[in-house]
């Protein structure tokens, strides 16, 4: 606190805040105007301790007693991750998940829109697929400096994965969501998150 | 070490076995028979000496200067998460998410099955979805005891994701992996994990 430059945040922290975010949002929803640190708690499964201790982290949210102005912790948070904008969204892999990513219609009030849906196989490319036609790889480069992407998402197969993700930080990509199950190799500034639901279901029959 | 009962080996550990798990696996394919935790740490973006801790919970795997025998750990880590068996996997939800999750070809070698397709709606109900006919959910908890289902992958709209699931813990199911976007209370005995991307994606835009 003392320090003349900002402490990191630590990222465990800062992974928890879109949880928030869609808690209170749910709460909002619910025409509720205002929560706690308890009630957030139950719902998430975090100790509300740490809830607001990790909040304490971005400024003073509520007094004691008074709990938390939902739509103001709203904006703040929304500020915080940078989801008071909209960003635009690639999508690369035309296949059943890449479909289903594109027709997914919870992207839109949470700060994403998929701008292009791009495929490899021209058996894809050119089709309709929800609100896109498929655009070929070989024109993903350019379309994504002109139009200042800054975030994909990867929904091709896992032996292509790498070699597309290289693709993507050389036109510019800054985040990458991996739905490939491997891991891929990205400079340290580049952002990268995976989903891999086979590795969800073998942490959860450890405990079977 | 010492202690009489076992100690508790921590949840964030076992949630890292199966990348580890998938790296190996990885490493195999690409004919590869030891490996190294610097290797794996390389490919992890996870610390060598972390991957040593980790491991070092479950016994001995790798001597000093000769590495890990990729087989031997494979089975070991398989053993421990206990997907040296296959698990019968109910979707519910038949939409363009559950029914990417029913084509998705990557369970099947890692220790699951997708078993059955579940879905509500009349226009649903009787499709052909991949290797499917989708089930009505009037029927799920039927099925769900009978072919003693303990794993669930949930894919309907948030609004209805909580009472799947209570209808899920009732017919037995003792794991819940939960695409909607929302969190669902379960009795402490069930495990429960979620996927929602833009938790990811909000994650990322913080430090763009």
């Amino acid at each position: 606190m003392s320090s003349l430059s900002t402490p990191a945040i630590p990222d465990i922290v800062i992974g928890r805040l879109p949880l928030y975010l869609r808690a209170l949002t749910r709460l909002r929803q619910e025409g509720k105007l205002v929560t706690s640190s308890h009630e957030l708690g139950r719902r998430l499964d975090i100790s509300s301790a740490q809830i607001r201790k990790d909040l304490s982290h971005f400024g003073g949210f509520g007094k004691q007693g008074t709990g938390y102005q939902i739509e103001f912790l709203i904006e703040r948070l929304q500020a915080v991750l940078q989801v008071n904008q909209e960003w635009m969204v690639a999508v690369i892999g035309a296949g059943n998940l890449g479909s289903a990513i594109s027709h997914y219609r919870g992207f839109q009030d949470r700060g994403f829109r998929i701008a292009h849906l791009f495929d490899i196989s021209p058996d894809k490319v050119g089709q309709r697929i929800g609100a896109f036609v498929v655009l070929p790889v070989s024109e993903m480069r350019e379309t994504i400096r002109k139009d200042d992407i800054k975030i994909a998402m990867l929904a091709v197969p896992a032996e292509h994965a790498q070699t597309v993700a290289d693709q993507l930080v050389e036109a510019g990509v800054k985040a990458i969501l991996n739905y490939a199950p491997i891991n891929i190799n990205v400079p340290g500034t580049i952002q990268i998150q995976y989903i891999d639901p086979v590795t969800h279901l073998q942490h959860m029959t450890y405990y079977l």
